[in-house]
């Protein structure tokens, strides 16, 4: 795989709700004509994978179809392993761009930490490619993207012509709705999710557990956050980088009884 | 599940490489006397889980055994999982602590991204509890940890004493060997993964493949990064924040065309 620049730009697609959603099948209609685009995106439901990678037991792809400009196919890993994988087999060179999503369901704020889409755009940054997650607040099968197809488009064409810098990817989460009032650049709400299992028993008894719960923003009037520019009506786009080191925490380590 | 400041620390262990590895038993052999403590563990591996949960099927846990300060429970799901159920359902009231590890397996530099170990130390990051996350540099089940166990205690210790800020966490990886040359506070060193897969046929015909590869550390002679640490036979500490807005980029991307 040879990284250069393309006079046709070249998109790598993945998500995490699976090759068949509705989300991706509308990103890949709305990139269409900015370039070349593969889809390696998993053969069914991801969500909530993260960044996980599969370790324990081997991958698989096979091609789902072919069309001019479009190869889409399938694989039996995580969305991070999807990403690896066309990168390894059959990305013909580097692509310009790979995007996530679009995602059905929020990923702002501490969802950024669970989110499969957001792991397939962490490994592109990872790899230093640009790379841009689309989310829509509504996890419903047949949610109404719409509204939001036009920031898809013009943000993508926007990455492919400045770039992003080095250890730089984009969140872009948009809320549920018929229309925007428009785009808001926005930082991490900080939160907490609560009550978060729903406790069942079997008929044949032991309890079980579904993973709910309630997300608590625990700063709803800062203006300058993701969920607030979500809770009034606009997209949100959130720069995300991949170095998680806590620098100002540093120095505060060193005064610390830690050496034997 | 009330959160306060009770006399004898609550430490909540969790990790990655599953119920039965060494490298939890060794954390618990080496904790045992600092408080009471809770594990909830997968029921087997869980390597790569990153910050992953569980979505699509129930989860379920049990109890493996009880002693005197400590009980040990396994559980269906990812790491993150076992934060989340054993805080709603096993915690008498907040821990003091969360630990996650020992993981069999270097959590260094990009590798925090797809760590099921700091998955479990940013859920309880997340949580507002402060964590910690410990891996050796060797992912053999019968790894020797025996040189990095008295700073294990000692960090745990210093947590305890002085707890850590809201959003940071700790990431604390040692190199293999039978002796440690120190302990450095470190930033998380920039890479990328190569060569991340082994192709194989099935004797029946078809393609399948194993993730695997070997990690390129670009700025190898930083004195700052965990990778440098490690190689120089240091235990590398690396503050850790689960904030991870670009704030550079905030400015920048207000100069884009991205209003339509």
């Amino acid at each position: 795989m040879v990284c250069m620049k393309n006079k046709k730009p070249l998109l790598l697609i993945s998500n995490d709700d699976g090759v068949n959603a509705k989300g991706i099948s509308e990103l890949v209609k709305t990139l269409r004509n900015l370039g070349e685009i593969i889809v390696m995106a998993p053969d069914g439901p991801r969500s909530g994978a993260s960044g996980a990678i599969t370790s324990e037991c081997p991958i698989r792809y096979s091609k789902v179809k072919e069309e001019e400009g479009l190869i889409v196919y399938k694989c039996t890993g995580t969305p991070v392993d999807c990403i690896k994988l066309a990168l390894h087999e059959l990305a013909p060179r580097c692509p310009d761009v790979v995007i996530g999503g679009i995602n059905h369901g929020d990923n702002s704020a501490v969802n950024v930490h669970y989110s499969g889409t957001m792991g397939v755009v962490i490994e592109g940054c990872l790899k230093g490619i640009p790379s841009i997650g689309f989310s829509l607040c509504d996890h419903e099968s047949d949610a109404d993207f719409s509204a939001m197809l036009p920031y898809v488009k013009r943000i993508t064409e926007e990455v492919l012509e400045h770039g992003l810098p080095k250890g730089v990817c984009l969140n872009v989460n948009a809320p549920k709705g018929e229309t925007l009032n428009g785009l808001r650049i926005c930082r991490q709400t900080k939160g907490v999710w609560t009550n978060e299992w729903k406790r069942n028993v079997h008929p044949r008894g032991g309890a079980y557990f579904w993973l709910t719960g309630n997300f608590v923003n625990v700063e709803p009037e800062m203006e300058d956050t993701d969920q607030w520019a979500l809770s009034h009506g606009y997209l949100a786009v959130t720069p995300t980088q991949i170095d998680l080191t806590a620098y100002e925490m540093m120095n505060e380590l060193k005064n610390w009884n830690l050496n034997i």
